[in-house]
């Protein structure tokens, strides 16, 4: 093999199946044959073409599952033959200021897989050996790959908490993030509330480990929340700022809501609900490589699992207007191995 | 003495020097022969009547330093002659969810002096035991009645930061509040930045302890703050929510705008700001009773002082005029033992 | 009703059933009619005299259930008929550092249940209201009691560890406070490692959610905690220091062994073990009363579970016995309202 | 230049002089030219083989500082002409678990400088580009070199702790480790207690900005520091584990018994005496690269200096000899610029 196929968006919107030379990694780099990759609505930062210059063509996709088959100079820790998985960090650089601190998510020049370089919408994909992610054995590679994303952002936001066990815990939007959300705030020991609009997801929810389910079309969450004592806690996924607006005065004193959906408009708060009640707003970003392995553990042990649509590798464009319509149940994968 | 006089809130913005009768404290409650009280910005939820029914008097006051000259039953920990100090916060109850986790601030039933309950515009006071502040012998009361409110806001808000020595930590606003914060970052070890309006406090920041001053008329001051290498905190002391969102910005990854001036329009953030960065915005109110004993050693210690303009207790009305103005240097208290 | 009966320790190991008047509840305290009382390895204190004047009899147990009948001056946060417990802790003085700092379980003036005061070896006993614990309805008696100390214990010490989610959390010992630590651990989201002497618990430990086994008497736990990637915490409830230093070496860099067991021979650890790693050594002891609210909602929402023998009342001296054999399986309590 | 001279340990106790061959810097490594370097008390381990094969010759020395003149393959963050330090972790890996997780301190496969490869009592040495410390350029040589193990181990022992501004801090020997300690202690806020054995150190802990000195020979350490109200944090310096045990009973509750100091006898510690008080016994070991210029910027900002006597290069045998005297005042320096 000497070329593999790769789906480029060549403009804002426009996919194209494209054949491309296989190429040696670089340095501190290795190269995969890629078996499975999540579509996660971060992709649209590549695919409308939001994050760099629009006429470079760019393949999405960073929820990665693949094979080494090849590794750069430097690279001693992996080898050809390992299973292994690439999230969203493509790999920090180990020599910023954020990196010397231990704080890789944040790196100050780590590539952002499949949006500033390229990712897994294609058989081959390349990424740092620092970001790389050991994948358990007995995980298949579709039911690895949301979690390397969405279960990430999930789980670190939910492991991040400073809350104590049996603390009333919100997860805001029951989709591709929160349907994880709940199972992973459940098997933390949390009493679970979830969010969503409508009615139509509350028995989900209740499946997935929630305790009591609020429908944000139809009461002041903020209200019922303080009803059942106030949330230690509410992770929002929802992309919209103004939604996450109403959760504040939900929290109990202390009470933090973190923000992982990045919605374009504003988070608007006022002054006095944050300083009386001592409460906090904090945004929480996917999470570390070692991370992800101890979230992929975490979840084969708990049976923390992604529901998933499949879609064989060369429906990837429809696969991911699917994801866009947000009535995917709940992640939507590609099978590149297949 | 039977009597006492005191300054009421009889109307919005309008005061009255009255006389009323000696009461005895009911249980758990002391009494005080105030000497000395701080006038605060937020005496305006008294003054106008914002908190309560504004048809009942109201005497405003909680920078209180006073002698105690009476007790409740019940009271066992204090007694007639102490010293004390008393803040915003009159005395936690004990018994709710908030204290019988040690987080008396959060306490779900405290008076708040001069605003829910009479306060420290009168030659008599009142307070639950619980709120009570130890006083240094070596402090006077002039001295000490602004540290009890401005001061604990601030030794508050800074020494809860989990901010590594040395670390960039940035005060908005160089007035009452933040002339002292400046003045306690800086002896808690951190490299302190002083923003305020104009360049006119320039000199006065860098007196107290500021290594940076940013005037915020003149420059972006996030973009200024990252060339410093990021906040790890900005304390914010603004009545100006706007203000705030501005500051965002300005923090390092992992940085913290802290939140303790309570404007009446919101803060607006943008989720990818908090997300990126991993940032967060807090609030922070004031401290417990034993946190504000901490404050007074800790200040006397390392010499951290309020620049008070001093009044008669006679001219109560006038010296709240003048703090609203914004042209005190920094703090207005006044003398009641005089 | 105006007696009631009690066994009390009239000289070192030395019961007496005695009828005692009733008396008020005093200023701040509780009266309470017993349901139910567990006997706790730390009743030795009392039954030994220990800790006070060895003439002065003492009425051991400080796992109670009961309901209140009277109410002492000052208490409004409870009311005759409310159901509650009481744990090792008889209630908080409020006013000492400790207390103003919430740090209850480590307030200077606090009476010992069982230990310093009276307990409940008794059909009627007192409490400070401060101490005081609410228990949940669908929660027996005889379910409740052990969990107020030894289910608090290991509860408290469990869910103050700073590690990850799916850490390895090893629990030594495995008999009252084990069998408990084990599946608090498991409901928290650790991986579970139970250590005790010889294999005859191996099965029950595996039952209550621990996934390895690690029989001390034939092999090197240090090695074999090292094996498995070494442990983030230990829980160490044996009676025995020399048993705790030969943990240590278990740990993995940054772990934590957290002592709850009180031999009487000191724990002994090489610096260098501390210092290459940076491992810490830390005592726990119980939790406060709200923290035992948390602990029981927590139990029984999890199934976190007992086993206990239960004695009649009667046989209180003879289940003392029983559990000092530590054959009992795993803790005794007295069914004082049979 | 081809060659450079440094000195070997050639036996137990045994130095020579000897001319090496210049060779390049391996991949990740860099090459420095030695201005200074500082004498530690645990150049011991190397100098006594303690730590690797006694018959394989090992050049001693972990406070170097120097200029680079040559990188190897892959090093991108420095360059020759940089002015740079290297403590006693010579660099670490980042590929293993504990650098995966941002504790450089604890990496498995971490060089020790001057003690696993060869350090700097020598012209030349060597270290991983991720060892590397960035010098302040108004910081002399000779002041910086025991500020890269000495000041960082008193550095990172007293960031690390979690007590309040004002909170009693002490440090036990005032010798290389506790004069540094003293000082840092005191410009974090603390509260300063200085322990040492006998008078002769009473003034300069004074003027190093210790409030009390207590003089371990001639009084019950624990006792007087309970009358001062307990230690928040006690960190302890001396090779004596005996010396550390009797300090636990100085610590206030939640106190921390911090160990620095690895004497070769064990601490001992009663479990009751870390339970009741919730107390610790902590590890701390060095700090992280960046901590390490964290460290150097607070030192010259905040005035912390150490007290050293300088040897050239040539006196590097006796200077050693000299520090195991205990005599120096209070670093011993080589100046291998001279
Ligand atoms: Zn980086
Ligand atoms: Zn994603
Ligand atoms: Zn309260
Ligand atoms: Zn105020
Ligand atoms: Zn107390
Ligand atoms: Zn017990
Ligand atoms: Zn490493
Ligand atoms: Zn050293």
């Amino acid at each position: 093999m000497t070329t593999y196929r790769a789906f480029e968006v060549t403009a804002a919107g426009q996919f194209a199946l494209v054949e491309r030379e296989l190429t040696d990694p670089t340095p501190g780099q290795v190269r995969l044959r890629v078996q499975a990759c999540g579509v996660c609505h971060t992709d649209t930062l590549a695919v409308n073409g939001l994050l760099r210059d629009p006429s470079t063509p760019i393949v999405p996709g960073h929820e990665i599952v693949g094979v080494i088959d090849a590794v750069g100079a430097g690279v001693t820790a992996w080898r050809p033959g390992d299973r292994v998985g690439v999230g969203f960090l493509n790999g920090h650089c180990g020599d910023c200021d954020s990196c010397r601190r231990g704080d890789f998510v944040n790196c100050a020049a780590q590539p952002l897989t499949g949006t500033t370089v390229d990712g897994g919408y294609a058989e081959v994909a390349y990424a740092r050996a620092s970001g790389l992610v050991r994948i358990p054995d007995r995980l298949a590679a579709i039911d690895a790959a949301p979690l390397l994303c969405a279960g990430l952002t999930m789980y670190h936001a939910l492991q991040g908490l400073d809350a104590r066990p049996g603390a009333l815990v919100a997860v805001q939007g029951i989709g591709g993030l929160g349907h994880l959300g709940v199972q992973y705030a459940r098997e933390l020991g949390y009493r679970v509330v979830a969010i969503a609009r409508g009615t139509e997801k509350a028995r989900l929810a209740t499946e997935l480990g929630a305790e009591t389910y609020l429908d944000s079309t139809n009461e002041d969450v903020g209200a019922a929340l303080q009803k059942l004592g106030g949330a230690a806690a509410i992770v929002a996924t929802a992309a919209s700022g103004a939604s996450m607006s109403a959760l504040v005065p939900g929290l109990a004193p202390r009470g933090r809501l973190v923000v992982v959906g990045a919605g374009f408009d504003p988070i608007s708060v006022q002054p006095a609900d944050l300083i009386f009640g001592t409460r906090a707003i904090a945004g929480s970003l996917t999470g570390s490589s070692i991370e992800n392995e101890d979230n992929l553990h975490f979840s084969v042990r708990r049976g923390v699992r992604s529901r998933n649509e499949v879609r064989p590798f060369a429906e990837a464009p429809e696969a991911y207007a699917h994801m866009l319509t947000g009535r995917a149940r709940f992640r939507v994968v590609l099978d590149v191995a297949a």
